[in-house]
């Protein structure tokens, strides 16, 4: 891709994230029973809400399945999720004839190798800093942040600054 | 603000603190049933009730609803606890009535854009070091230390120290 | 062992790991009731599956006895799974003859005293970059990683990589 | 105390711990329900079993009440367990008596200022590197580790060491 990564974010209009490594910091706490918790950073959560509330579309296909988080992100409002999703160009696919949305207008943010295939397909494939080298290859841009530690917050608020819909009031009434 | 943030410290009588990123480290960590859990540190704790004891006034003002850290901060003696306050400067006002208090007594400190209103109020407006630039921006002080890691100890000694409150035996009886 | 560990890792059919410190990041979370939480990486469950899929053999030797760990491992495929062992050699050298294993296609990592005696008897002794200095010493190879935090990602991509084994479609189907 | 501390750890016969920011790491991770759980690391763990095998006392005081902590302190071994402890000098003096101790033989390890008291009776008074600045200047030994990060691990290992009880077989059985 030869343009500049920021000139493309001026026509994204739908951010799709993975889950484990990208909304969540990739490491997951295990009870004695086998249950599963990860770990979600509040200032990624507030620039999700910013994006909705300015009309963004916010996806996430996870080939994982954790209802937890799915819950977490209903509660933020984003309904657009595809957990289990063995290959996740099918979900991608679904993805963009339900809403008819171009790859041009699509950041998708993956950080280990089965994010690969959608990654080549969007107009911006981000990363987090500690992505694995083949996806940080692939990327137009790498966040400074970590999985589960900003790096959606980063990417979401360049993208509504540049299109002058960052503002202070903006997801105001909740933190 | 002209006036150097140590000497604003000598009026201090009453603390307000945001939740998320500033008692808390900001990481939720979420289980299958999508129960959240949050991340609070031992000194920051001990701060608290040292400066109880000593008479100043702790109150908590957050957007989220986590009951766990309203009982954890009950515990530790905070009882002035706005949880789910959707407006900040809502909850804010309704303190400073409540409690007849004035804005130079007041040091309020917040991490994100939610805290901004309430910081342009304050006599100190302090944050973690981790908190966004543009609260960084808009603080009189910034702690050295991370957001459930020790800024609100460090904010809370400070006062206490400048104002002669700060000695081995408060607080000795717990940790 | 005077041989390249790099030249070693060609021989490797099967991979045993330690728990704690090795496939955990030994840190363990303790409930009020006791209960004990571990924090593994999606990064190193991800190469386990790959590892799996190519065929290799992966076990686990622990003295320790998490359930929750031992199901997620299962969850991952891993069957051959030595809890609570005492005598860490016991549980090895049972392993070798089960399988018919020779201990020149054997890579086995660990981070603590414990792990000494089977990492003097193994093909390639690998350990976490956290591991106790006896370990280190002991080690043909010290990862970058820590425990929990990728150290088994780069150890098992290394040998798949080296056998040709490490492709982008390996584990796609899963994150 | 003019003697090196290296010389005064050939006397200690009894270690006594605090336990948020010394055994565990000082934060707190917090349920719905207000629950409260603890970090600690496995790598301090095995040194607390080596040092009771070899027939080192091991006790605990801390003004906190986590029953968790209890459980898993008990299940490695530790019996001499004061928790709640208000008053952290009467628990010393109790423990001293019951025992017939003289402060000659108790090394001390504590992060905050209610550890102080306790610190300024024993042979040794030790912190870990994330102490309070008055527990470090009163500290014979500053730990080059954080609490519930191997602080532990690192003196009690040095102690064994110099008394020649440090060895490969200790605590071989379990990690």
């Amino acid at each position: 891709m030869e343009k500049n990564y920021k000139e493309l974010l001026h026509q994204i209009s739908t951010f799709i994230f993975d889950v484990d490594g990208v909304l969540t910091t990739g490491d997951i706490l295990i009870t004695a029973e086998g249950e599963m918790l990860r770990s979600m950073n509040t200032k990624d959560g507030y620039a999700l809400k910013c994006a909705l509330q300015k009309g963004y579309k916010i996806a996430i296909i996870s080939g994982g399945t954790n209802e937890g988080v799915r819950n977490r992100l209903k509660a933020l409002g984003v309904y657009d999720i595809y957990l289990g999703a063995h290959h996740k160009m099918d979900a991608y696919e679904e993805l963009l004839d339900l809403y008819n949305l171009s790859p041009s207008e699509i950041l998708y943010m993956g950080d280990d190798l089965p994010d690969l295939p959608i990654m080549e397909q969007v107009a911006v494939a981000a990363c987090p800093q500690d992505a694995v080298p083949e996806i940080k290859a692939a990327a137009n841009y790498i966040s400074h942040r970590d999985g589960g530690k900003g790096c959606v917050r980063d990417i979401v608020e360049q993208v509504l600054r540049l299109q002058g819909q960052w503002d202070h009031n903006v997801g105001a009434k909740n933190d």
